[in-house]
C-alpha cells in the first residue's frame, strides 16, 4: 500500500487543510468545560503496523475523550464476563439519538448496543460489580495507560463533576435500566464511574496508541503483547462500524468505510484492520454529534490510502 | 490467502455439514409458494477474483430471491438519479423490524434505508418514474441477466401474484409514503414492480455471479466490464453491512463480518472485497427473518478463509 | 334551569359575538372543496327536551360534517353487531393525532377508539359487511335523514371524490388494519363508504336534530321514538367525552364539559344529557383540528346555562 | 332521585355482593406492604348532598391511597400557582401505561396529565417549590385532614420507605423531566414528598369525606366551607373523567360514567356532581391496575341510582 513518507505527507496535508477550513461545526455546550474549548483546533495521529507514528496539527493536545472511552470499557467488560455481557446489552444499531429512552421501554430495559449512553452505562455497571467505584475507575485508567503506554493519562475531574451535576438524562437511563434489573450496582456508583471514564483526557497520539490492538488482531504491534483474541478484536470492530457514531453510523460507514468511535469532545478513533490505528480530533460537531472535521479528515485519509474495508 | 483447491474443499465441507444439521429454522409461511419449499435444501456458490466458481449442495436450484433483489434495484436507482436518491431514502440502520411503519411517521415518510421494505419500495418508485411498470420491470430483469450472464433468469409469476394479493402491509407503507410525497407513481404500479422483482428466481450460482462487481471495485472480473464506480461499489457494500439484515444487521456484522443481504426466501449474498462474491441458500429462517443455515455457513466460510473485513 | 326565552337570547348573543370576533382559526386546506369555505361563517342550533329549537347565525347553511358522521356510524355499527364491535376497535383515548399509525403497530392493528380515523374506518367496515358499498352508504344516509327528520340531506360527491383522490394516509391505515385482519372487506370498498359518509352535508339545525336521541336516553323527544337503549346512549356519550376531539379531547372536557364530536369541516355536535342537543359550526380550526369558534361558543353556552356534566 | 333509606340499602347490597364474589383481581405485589393485604376485603362509603353517610363492608379500614392522593395534590398545586400549572403538565389522556416514559421523550419532558406518575411527580414538585420537603408534606397531610375532617389521618412510613427503595422507574421519570427543566427541586426531595403522599393511609369513609367538595361545586356540604371555585371543581372532575384510570380511563367512563380516580392500593374515589361523593376499596386489581371489585361496585351503584353524568 502506502510507504511511510507518503503517509506522513498525507497526514500533513490533511492537518493543513483542516486547520484552514472555515466550516468547523458546533462545540458541545451542555457543560462549560466543553463549551470553552476552541473550535480552531485539529489534530491527527496515524500509527501503522510497524508502530511508526504519523501525526500533525494539535496531535498532542489532550481533550475529553468522552464516548471514545466506551470502546475500551467494552473491551474490559468482555474480558471480565465474556459473552455473558450480551444478556445485559444488545449489539444492534439503535435507530435513535444517543440518549433516547424510548427503545429501553420497548425492549425491557436492555439497551441496544454498548455505544449508546444506556449501553455504555450498563457496560460500566458490569465492570463495577464486585468492586468499589474507586477500584473500577482505577482499573479503567490503568488499562488506558497500558494501552497507550503512557502513565501520564489522567481524568479531568472538573469535567466529571460537571457531567455528574447536570447528567439528569443519564440518571433517567440508569434508573430505568435499574427498574428492569439491568443495572446491579447503586445507580450513583455506576454513574460516578461512567462520568469519570468519559472525562479521561487524552491526545490523538495517545488514542491512536491505545487503539492499536484493534487494528492488529488484538495484538499490540512492536511489543507483541496480546490484548484480546483476534476474534474479539474483529467483533469490537464490527460493533464500532454498525453502532459507533450514534444515529450517524450508517453515514460514517458510507462515507469513511472504517470501524470507528466518536465522542462529543470531538475525538474519533478509527481502525484500518491490518494497516493502522487512527485518531483525529476537532471540537466542532455536526448535527449527529460527531466531529465535523474529524469525519471529513478520515474521509480524506481513506480516499488517499485506499484503506476502506469495503473495497479498493 | 487461500488457494483454489482449498476453497473448493471448504465449500464442500460447509455444504456437507449444512445438509446434515438437524436445526434448519422455519420456512416463511405468509404465502403458499414459499411455505411449500423444503427446508432440507442448502446451496452455496463462491466466485473468486479470477472468476473461478466453487459451488456445492443445491447450488443450481432456483429460489425466490426476495429482498436480495434490493441490492440490485438500489444499484439501478443510483445509476439513474445518483445522489439525489438520498432525498427519498436514508442510509441509516432502522432499529426496527423490516416492515415497521412507526419510523415513517417519525421521519416524515422518508424510509431509513433502501433495504427495509419501505425503502426498497421507494427505490422501486425511482426506477419506475418515467416508465411503464412493464418497462421498469424489464429493465430490472435485463440487469439481473446481464450481471449473472444468464438469460434464463425469470420471474416466478405465482409468487408475485401471491405477494400482491396478500401484501396489505406493503400497501400501507406505500400509501403512507405517498401521503408525504415520497412515492411519485400510482401506488399499485410501484407495488406491482416491487412484488415482481422480489419474485425473481435465481440459484446460488447465478446470484454469486450477479454480485461479482461488488467484490471487485465495481468491475466484473474476467470480462473487465465496469458496472459502477469503485466508490459506489464500496458505498453499496457499506449499506449492506449496516442495513442488510433488517434488525439482525448488527449481529450479522458481529458474527460473519462481511457485507451481505438476505431475503425471506432463504438466500443471502455476501461480498469479501477484493476476494470473492458469495451466495448461500437455505429456506429455513431465524427469528430475525434471515436464513438460519445461510448465516452459519457464511460464519464458517469466513472463519476458514480469514475474509472478515474487520481483521485477520 | 333556563327558560325558553333565556335560551333564545343566549344563542343569539353567542352568534352575534362569534360573527364579530377577529380570531377565526384556519380553514382545512387538504382538499380544495374545504379550502374554499369562508371562515366568516358561524352557525348554532340548540334543541331542548321539548323539541324547541333555538338557532342563530348560519344555522341553516349546509357544511361537510366529516368526522361528526362517526358518531352516527358508531351507533349503526353497535345496532348491527352489539358489543362484538369492541373486538375490532377499542374505546380508550389515543394520546396521538387523528391519523397516527404508530398506535396500530403497537396494538396489533386494533384502533384505539371509533373516533380516530383508523377506528372510524373499522366501524365503517362493520357496517359494510354483508352489503354492497352502495347499500351500506344508503343505510347510513337513510339513518341520518331519519334522525334529522329531513329527507333533503345528501352527500357532496365532489368532496367525497376529492378525499378519495388524496386519501393516501387513510389508505395506509386501512391496508395496515387489513394486514391484521381487522378490516374484512376490500379496502377500496370500505374507504369508498367512509369517504362518502364523511362527505354528508348538513346544517347545524339538521345536526342538532340528529343528535337529539343522545341527549334524551336514546329517545327522540316529541316523537318518542327510541333509537337506542338508554345505556347505549350513555355509552356513546362517554366515548364522545373521552375521545371526541382527537388529541384535544381532554382540553374540550376541561373547558366545555359536554360530550361532543368535532369534524374537520368545522362542525361540532354536543350533548347536554337530559337538557339539549347542540350543533355549532365555524370552518376555522385550532391546532388540534377542532373548530376554533365552535369550541369557544360551546364554552360560553355551558357557562351561561350551567349545563356542564361535571357540576354546577 | 333516591331517598336516604334506598341509598343505604343499595350500599348494603353492593357490599354484600362484593364480599361474596369469587373473582377478586390481583393484589399489587411490587412492595411487600401492599402484597400482604388480603384481597378478601371490600369497603364502600357514599356521602350525599346533606352530608349523610351510607357505608358498608370494610368502610373504616385504612388502606394505602396511592394515586388517589393525586387528585388532592392537583387541587393544592392549582391553589398555589393557578393556570401556570399547565406549563408544567398537560391535561390530555396519555394513551399509555401509568409509568411510560416514551411520551415524555416525544413531548419535551412535559407529562400528559397530572394523574400519570410523571405528571403527579411534576405536580408534587410545584407544591414543594419554596418549601422544605417536610413542610410540603405537612401541608399535604393537613389538607387531607381538613378535607376529611379527621386529624387521625397519617402516613404509612413503611410503605413510603419501601416505595423509595424500589422506585427506580419513578426516579427515571423524575430525572428525565429534570433534564428538560420540568422539575425544579432536587429529584430526591420531590420523589420523597411524592412517595410519602402516596403512602397516606385512609379509609373509604375518610376518602368520601375528603372528596365532598368535588361533588358540590367546590363547597363542603354541611359546613358550607369553600375549598375551590365551582369552575375549578368542574375542571378537576373533567380531568378525573378523561385521565383518572390510566389507560383504562375510557373504559371506566364507558362502564361507570362518573369522574373518578383509582390507586394501586385498591381504592377509588368517584364523584356524582350535585349528588354524592363516593369511595370504594378492594385490594385486587384488574389488568389496567384499577380495583377490580371497586369498579364493578361503582357500576352497580350508578345503575341503581341513575347517577351517570352521561344521561338517565
Amino acid at each position: 500500500m502506502t510507504t511511510r513518507p507518503d503517509l506522513d505527507q498525507i497526514v500533513q496535508d490533511i492537518a493543513g487543510e483542516m486547520l484552514r477550513r472555515p466550516d468547523r461545526g458546533e462545540v458541545a455546550r451542555y457543560i462549560p468545560e466543553l463549551a470553552r474549548v476552541s473550535p480552531e483546533q485539529f489534530g491527527i495521529a496515524v500509527i501503522d503496523a510497524d508502530g511508526a507514528v504519523s501525526a500533525a496539527g494539535d496531535c498532542d493536545a489532550p481533550f475529553s475523550i468522552q464516548s471514545v472511552s466506551k470502546v475500551f470499557t467494552l473491551t474490559l467488560a468482555l474480558g471480565k464476563v465474556g459473552d455473558r455481557l450480551w444478556k445485559r446489552v444488545g449489539r444492534e444499531p439503535s435507530g435513535s439519538p444517543f440518549n433516547s429512552i424510548v427503545q429501553l421501554e420497548r425492549e425491557q430495559g436492555v439497551p441496544r448496543n454498548p455505544f449508546i449512553n444506556a449501553g455504555a452505562i450498563a457496560v460500566t455497571d458490569v465492570i463495577l460489580s464486585g468492586h468499589k467505584p474507586r477500584e473500577a475507575l482505577g482499573e479503567i485508567l490503568r488499562f488506558m495507560r497500558f494501552l497507550a503506554d503512557d502513565d501520564a493519562i489522567s481524568i479531568d475531574e472538573a469535567v466529571a463533576a460537571s457531567e455528574q451535576r447536570t447528567g439528569f438524562r443519564n440518571a433517567a437511563l440508569a434508573n430505568y435500566m435499574k427498574s428492569f434489573g439491568v443495572i446491579e450496582n447503586p445507580v450513583e456508583f455506576t454513574l460516578g464511574v461512567y462520568y469519570h471514564h468519559c472525562a479521561i483526557a487524552m491526545s490523538c497520539r495517545q488514542l491512536a496508541m491505545a487503539a492499536r490492538f484493534l487494528a492488529h488482531s488484538g495484538v499490540q504491534p512492536t511489543t507483541g503483547r496480546s490484548v484480546v483474541t483476534p476474534e474479539r478484536a474483529r467483533r469490537i470492530n464490527a460493533i464500532m462500524l454498525t453502532c459507533g457514531h450514534y444515529d450517524g453510523s450508517g453515514d460514517f460507514a458510507y462515507r469513511v468505510g472504517l470501524p470507528g468511535k466518536s465522542g462529543v469532545g470531538g475525538g474519533i478513533i478509527a481502525v484500518a484492520p491490518g494497516k493502522a490505528s487512527i485518531a483525529v480530533w476537532s471540537p466542532g460537531l455536526d448535527a449527529a454529534g460527531n466531529s465535523h472535521l474529524g469525519r471529513i479528515a478520515l474521509e480524506m485519509l481513506v480516499k488517499r490510502t485506499g484503506w476502506s474495508i469495503f473495497g479498493a
